[in-house]
């Protein structure tokens, strides 16, 4: 492949016409990237503006989870992922935790936090015994940007100097926190950051320092939020969680508290336990317009906050209760970015009854939960295999292109045969050999 | 909202149906989620069941980044994301670095890993003086699993026992490394592990163990997979960095270690370096139909291994070299999934020359340097907010309807003011109004 010239400077159609000129089969190419476009031009155009170099649209299967009980209220949850199981897992945990008082949930707090990292050759004395001074200015420096947000109920909370010395010579931060109230709040809080770094270099040179003595590095929110924190649980009295798989009540709550337990453990159990989670969590992330990336970031990083990467579930057995919960932190919006652009986003939470960002926060979070309950039950019971190996199944079929008949006879001769690509084309030629026969 | 009963038996069309009556607009929002679908419907139904309860589609942007040079070959990078400026960032980095030699790329390893939780109450001598025993019968037993994928090359690299006692009373793990070529991989190691749990259950019965000694807890893959790493790199002379915003070759290489190095010291600011580092590996994966959860829960362990969440790239200034690289872990498959259903799937592995595997994650990894590099150079240098506030700014004006002419004046006007929503709506109005007066 050549290099190519000027490419994020041509018309959209110009675009699709090199990309596909580079495929065996160009025409074809070219209108199958055009099938995936929306027929309204205005809103496909529209789509194209969400990236950049864009030439088709990315299907993923848009679904809903319908029985979301959650502090009383049920919700009817929008999921978008690709895996298969997820919706269908998510689905029928809620459905099991909807007959036994559903999801509790609550925000523990929502603050944001964003740092100027910056190098200080002057007096550590300078910045400590100026630093109430410089709030001040920094408070009054960014009166502009945080009135709207002031508006709404959020602002800059606090602003604290952090001496970072003893790992990196020099090393100082400005560290803020703030509240953004719906607003995920990234292009706010970093607005706020640029004008400390600015505040703070004219500070310095105002009092006579040497331009020298201050460097700054760099101003950027983190997308570490531990007091962005969520929790969400489910209980109930143990005797009532039934038989599961034909496990007695008492056997399973223990199995499963033994699963939690090594997921807390063992980082390589609880990496993938924690994916787990992050199935249900990001399947809502993405279909309220939210960023995936920010919010396992946030997590990932909490669950190793403690030196030892771990579990963000935990389970609870006392006193006959069975209880089961997540402490998830995740900096979510529910009006900027793609929130008001997206017409799926909008519908997605037009479903959820236009929710604050909040209860957002608790929605994912319960959608998390529900996912790892679905995981782990089937793990410590039937096995994981036995329902995904049946959607692999599926899966593979269609790669075939199997009739509908196929399908249902593959399915019953895989009850208890293992799945794999040559398997299933070996019963696939087999039964399509006895069809010939046949006729 | 109430209670639905038996949602997931509806027809596609029911529920369409039932989730539209929810909203106060029927019938345009079911004509609205039915404008999503593709008009092919066999393709369609394909889309349908890649998850449950879907009821239609949700666009992500498809996009590419043309000019990714790996390893002296020229990549068109197909990528898929919903956050604006990230592929703008990796098709300049892509440019910045081409003119420099391109990218580095070596895979280091593929392993993958699983795991057999269990309990075990008798003698732990009985466990480590029959394990090679066992492990036969493991090998044994799943040959029928294995054939296949021992034809590609791949099968069941070794088998350990690992002693967890320490940490948890009788708590063993049979702990097991495959390789599994061109696929991600997972349904053939937790079909095999839970092989290796049937046998171990087998094998104690037979040797006249109480049943009770023996109790498995669950069978599953690892998502943290360490030694599925790649490594990629760029390298140039110092002074061949040219000026940056301004900014000297030997400043900006300084300047952008120092960034580096404060994302190994704060995990504060690591969470968001290697977020940013996620916004370009993902895009890559969602493009090629892989599993963003497994990518993100496998890295961000990796990046706390060592007990303190740090940055996963690196950068050395020596002897005059700039080197800048980017060492992370992935499971990433180019058969089985979504990668033989989903129709952009395989023309995003067709523009990539149908890649092995091994490629994959080459291709990916440098996406991710790739906006790396984009981003730590913007913030050490312009600060992000320049660049975001463009794109900020553009998605605004969409949200306001404002017209070409509107936008291209907005633009001049931003250039050295603030955008908040306010402001744009403002300024809006301001020339909205203009308009009016001089009609």
């Amino acid at each position: 492949m050549t290099y190519i010239t000027g490419f994020s400077k041509l018309s959209k159609d110009q675009k699709i016409e090199v990309v596909s000129s580079r495929f065996s089969n160009p025409t074809i190419v070219e209108e199958e990237f055009r099938s995936f476009h929306h027929p309204d031009e205005k809103l496909q155009s529209k789509f194209e503006e969400f990236s950049e170099n864009t030439i088709s649209n990315f299907f993923m299967p848009f679904s809903v989870a319908p029985n979301f009980m959650i502090n009383d209220h049920m919700y009817m949850v929008p999921m978008v992922i690709e895996e298969s199981s997820v919706v269908a897992a998510a689905s029928k945990a809620a459905k099991f935790w909807k007959e036994r008082g559903g999801f509790r949930a609550e925000v523990i707090d929502t603050e944001k936090i964003g740092q100027v990292h910056f190098e200080w050759k002057g007096e550590k004395s300078f910045l400590t015994e100026n630093f109430e001074d410089l709030k001040i200015k920094f408070f009054e420096g960014t009166k502009q940007i945080t009135a709207n947000m002031e508006r709404r109920g959020g602002g800059i909370s606090r602003i604290e100097l952090v001496d970072m010395t003893a790992k990196e010579p020099n090393y100082y931060q400005i560290k803020a926190y703030f509240q953004t109230v719906d607003s995920m709040g990234a292009n706010f809080v970093n607005t706020c950051l640029e004008e400390f770094a600015k505040i703070l270099k004219a500070y310095v040179a105002e009092k006579g320092h040497n331009e020298d003595d201050l460097y700054v590095i760099m101003s950027i929110l983190s997308n570490f939020t531990p007091n962005c924190l969520v929790k969400v649980w489910v209980e109930c009295p143990i005797e009532e969680l039934g038989m599961i798989e034909g496990i007695a009540p008492q056997e399973f709550a223990e199995k499963f508290a033994k699963a939690i337990k090594i997921a807390h453990l063992d980082p390589y159990r609880a990496a993938t336990h924690n994916k787990g989670i992050y199935n249900g969590v990001d399947s809502v992330v993405l279909a309220t317009g939210n960023d995936f990336r920010a919010v396992e970031a946030c997590g990932h990083t909490y669950a190793s906050k403690d030196g030892n990467y771990k579990s963000l579930s935990d389970v609870s057995i006392e006193n006959g209760i069975f209880n089961f919960s997540l402490t998830i932190p995740m900096a979510l919006g529910v009006v900027g970015g793609l929130t008001n652009l997206h017409p799926i986003v909008k519908r997605s939470l037009e479903m959820l009854e236009n929710p604050s960002a909040k209860e957002l926060m608790m929605i994912a979070a319960a959608a998390g939960l529900a996912n790892n309950f679905a995981a782990v039950k089937s793990l410590t019971t039937s096995g994981i295999q036995k329902g995904h190996m049946k959607m692999h199944l599926i899966n593979i079929l269609t790669s075939y292109n199997a009739t509908e008949e196929e399908k249902a006879a593959a399915i019953r001769h895989f009850e208890n045969e293992v799945v794999t690509f040559s398997s299933v084309r070996e019963f696939l030629d087999d039964w399509r050999d006895k069809l010939i026969v046949q006729f």
